[in-house]
């Protein structure tokens, strides 16, 4: 038997490494079998700040999974096209995740658990509570970093009691005072001038089919959103060449205010009059609006927008 | 808020019913809010010797959901076309199954549940030994019955090691001796005389997606496959009325013998070629073939078949 993949989605996030990471440990100690933890893309400056400060490696990247495996697991995505580009041609074995399920199809039953909550590895530090086994403190405290950054320090809607709950026990495990660390870590995520027009729009960027259309969805967290916006017509341009590129109809930019927990959003794309609808706001003659209080993607910025779409 | 509603695929199988009521009383011991078992349809002689035995009412049949509540919760299916008619018009907040996930699709994260073994009911045995709560004796026959119906008293392929250990937890407390109850509750879905041609058809059938073709595939068991197929002209005939009244483009019945563990099927509609490919068989002129050791449709008809049909 060849070995299985274990990966999050592309343009991976601190959840989506640290989860694969999580579950393939897990794995090894419930199944036969092996499995190798790997990424869709490198990590970003935030997880970079993670696995050194935890002296963890990153994983390998791989573009395609069929040529050197027949199976796969799935960690904080389920959506193909989120998904590894081969994932047609591979049997997906589990799905661990916390989003919507949407083109998403097996020929087999298989394993899969979802729970509405802030974080994948939340659901991962439950699953190892059931089945008993002892999180190591290195990997505990990657687990609670991939939860200080999805809910923002819990912080963001998407927060519930079990997020809240894991990350206490998994800093006793890892012995970290949350609130320095995760201040450190999620800034760590926000130095812009490093980043390209590029790293910008998609690094955390997923798409999304919705009525039909295909819609790019990038977030970008910093501590003033002038930092964003100062570069606005060259974030701009690059968004109109994605779309061109790609065939995405509309790209959205959230640029989200991580120390006020707001958002202002940008929207290259129409059309725009979707968009206004969704979130019942009014476009400035820059295709600019304040979303105040959203800092989810998730549950703030897909349900509003897909339903537009779909109405 | 409203009552969330608890239900199982149409045609309700013994899991289907068991697993709504087990769930449900999952979900008021460990959640806030009301819940209700209810079913897509009347339960079948096997079910009904069950609910007989144990002393416990059919639950409610609805045909609609949305006129009386926005949320619901799946157990033992996921598939649209198996679901209830206005599935797109509530909101699914669980899922629990063991199925192949397929035409499911949700706006919001949610609970799922899925795992490859042989019964629903055994995924809601490990639920209440994960939350350490006690399973009633009542309930544990319910839930024991399931597994026994949905594995053939474990002798389907489809069984796993986790239905063995919850069946015999829960045999020991709902005090049953399994083998000789078994065979009685199975044998008591086995009385085709009072069947009409309708329910031989259409008692357990579900309805694919393949290849772009709609493929309806029934399955009936019974302790002599000669008591089907002296009906075969009237069945077939039943199933090419259902074929045109509901635009399937494909019918396939599924004859199990339960004590031998080898299936018939029958075949009307087409491309007859692809059964004939899926199977490996040559259909006989009465558009029949056997299935030496075939009797999940789950795990040895529906994969095969939808392999056949999207090559």
């Amino acid at each position: 038997m060849t070995k299985t993949l274990v990966f999050g989605h592309s343009n991976p996030d601190t959840d989506a490494i640290v989860a694969a990471k999580a579950y393939t440990y897990f794995k090894t100690q419930t199944s036969e079998g092996d499995f190798e933890a790997v990424a869709l893309g490198n990590p970003n400056p935030e997880t970079n700040y993670v696995l050194n400060h935890f002296a963890e490696p990153a994983p390998r990247v791989i573009k395609t999974a069929a040529n050197e495996t027949d199976s796969v697991i799935l960690v904080d995505h389920n959506e193909r096209q989120q998904s590894i580009s081969d994932i047609a041609k591979v049997t997906v074995t589990d799905v661990i995740d916390h989003h919507r399920i949407a083109n998403f199809e097996t020929t087999l039953p298989l394993f899969y658990r979802a729970e509405p909550v802030g974080c994948t590895s939340t659901i991962i530090t439950e699953m190892f509570n059931e089945e008993k086994i002892e999180i190591p403190a290195q990997l505990a405290g990657l687990m609670l970093s991939a939860i200080i950054s999805d809910t923002l320090l819990l912080k963001s809607p998407t927060t519930t009691d079990k997020d809240r709950e894991a990350l206490r026990e998994l800093a006793e495990i890892a012995d970290i005072d949350v609130d320095s660390y995760g201040i450190e870590m999620l800034k760590a995520g926000t130095d812009l001038d490093s980043k390209s027009d590029q790293d910008i729009i998609n690094g955390d960027a997923k798409s999304f089919e919705m009525g039909g259309k295909t819609v790019r969805i990038g977030q970008v967290n910093t501590v003033d959103v002038n930092d964003v916006f100062a570069r606005q017509a060259d974030l701009e341009a690059a968004m109109t060449k994605e779309n061109a590129d790609n065939g995405y109809d509309m790209f959205l930019l959230v640029a989200t205010n991580i120390l006020d927990s707001d958002s202002e959003l940008l929207v290259v794309g129409d059309p725009k009059e979707i968009v206004e609808k969704a979130f019942n706001v009014t476009l400035s003659d820059k295709n600019r609006a304040a979303l105040p209080g959203v800092v989810s993607r998730k549950k703030q910025v897909v349900p509003p927008l897909t339903a537009a779409f779909e109405a």
